[in-house]
């Protein structure tokens, strides 16, 4: 099976601690690199992680926090000095744009590539990316501001034909397509052979939903709704729900419920608050709501 | 002996390395905290150290390349969620001051402290701030873009009184401070008693020179003559000399050189190159010409 996972490069929030780092992750799909956002130090976490800064063509920055953006200019502007020439295209709350252009002309003068913008609107469910194997849809998140969470998917693949059964009725190489792509077949006696007789099923679509930052969003449930992996925010133990509340992010069991009522396979708690030095405590108060949940923490990957 | 030390929080050049942090350090005087430079990640590494968030109420910026000033919105940003509420210097080249003030109304918009920029002139030497005890001059250095140097130098103190001496000739209590500042004293029988014989000297006035990014600058040794300690850009080795050259950056050669005609006390070599594994090559090549150099690493501090 084609590589589908996720490494982690930061999971603090916002205030330093000297634990974490602030918000990014790699998602590597079927040999696509994509960053979904870039705290500051992101560039720094990524020179000591295995992954491949010049295999990176697309950052999607959640909203426009520091936290989830300031490192963005870092990596333009050292994307330039390793002698970057393929575009990278940034996919972002379009309000970012002037500043960004404005910073990038200050900053980063002599780019051998290109930064393709391309903006979008936090408040639309979207599909913000596409390509033969994969979508990015971009849903909206509640946070103190507009802010996305993204839902990476691959697209469904033909089933696989069946070489042995399809020899046997006499198939010709040419319908292989049509056969995977749901046909049957006739034989020459008039005997109608079903499609699924001829073929062994593809595999499941695999997909993985970025929920961060957000306070507890059940709007978002139809979109993550059987999703292999779910990364919620988790900024938060139960005991401090007055806190989460007002600051737009979740607490452990929020991200439980959540991923519980969206029928994941596994749920990642991370943007960690500084002022949990055990985040076990987090973790315990999320399994007894959905068990197959695990930290985040730098440097890890999570196979889906 | 008041404190008078600087402790490094990056001393890597600006393509990313695994290594090192970008420019930034934290110098003490007196129980005062002044930052100098602040490249991506400063404040994740000053979390790491034992230097205190909230005493720092300068930074100084020597120039305008995102290793050495990309990490400034994430501090003033950080500070806010930190609760302060003390005014914050930023020294920097004056044409930073409308860019930064656009970056912290998009991000910053609700501090409780105000941010004070005070621009100054690259190509000036100047004091650029002054305190009772200490005067920061800014000189300029030789980069690809205006870049200053930073000389830390006490004030001098006035000779302490003698007191034994003193009550042995009667030295009214009223009178002291004008002999501490160099007077002498007349006894009751007219015999004139000298300033040395009544005071021992002052401790001798430390400095310390910030020289980064800079090619080779004899321009600035009568500037940093004397300088307990200097820290020097040395991106590279004396077989590179050509790229540094092309680069406007120095060799270990070059901050050698520039320690030794500034008969300084120490030499301090950073900003190093990605490209050596062993900056040991740096060091040996350095102290054939200046004896008394160190390598600047992460979390060191050097005391004068």
């Amino acid at each position: 099976m084609e590589k589908f996972e996720v490494t982690i490069l930061g999971c603090g929030s916002a205030t330093p601690s000297p634990k974490h780092y602030t918000s990014s992750q790699v998602v590597e799909i079927r040999g696509k690199l994509f960053m979904v956002d870039c705290g500051e130090g992101t560039q720094i976490q990524l020179r000591r992680s295995r992954v491949a800064f010049a295999r990176i063509n697309h950052i999607f920055i959640s909203h426009l926090h520091g936290d989830h953006c300031f490192g963005l200019l870092g990596m333009v502007s050292s994307f330039g000095l390793l002698g970057r020439t393929a575009p990278l295209y940034i996919h972002a709350p379009a309000e970012l744009e002037p500043m960004l252009q404005q910073e990038m002309d200050f900053y980063c003068r002599d780019l051998e590539f290109q930064v393709k913008f391309q903006g979008f609107d936090p408040a639309e469910t979207a599909v913000i990316y596409e390509d033969r194997s994969l979508t990015v849809t971009a849903f909206p998140l509640r946070h103190r501001v507009p802010c996305s969470g993204f839902l990476f998917r691959e697209k469904p693949t033909a089933d696989h034909l069946d070489r042995a059964v399809a020899d046997y009725y006499g198939v010709p190489q040419w319908d292989y397509n049509r056969i995977k792509d749901g046909g049957y077949f006739t034989t020459k006696d008039g005997t109608i052979i079903p499609h699924a007789s001829l073929t062994k099923p593809a595999a499941p679509v695999r997909s993985y939903a970025y929920c961060c930052d957000t306070a507890y969003n059940p709007a978002m449930i139809p979109v993550i709704t059987g999703t292999d992996l779910i990364y919620h925010d988790c900024t938060y133990s139960a005991e401090d729900a007055d806190r989460a509340r007002k600051h737009f992010h979740s607490t452990a069991t929020d991200a439980a419920r959540t991923a519980a009522a969206a029928r994941a396979g596994k749920l990642v708690l991370g943007h960690f608050s500084a002022r949990y030095t055990d985040e076990n405590i987090l973790l315990e108060e999320a399994r007894c709501i959905f068990p197959d949940t695990i930290l985040a923490k730098e440097n890890l990957t999570v196979t889906i």
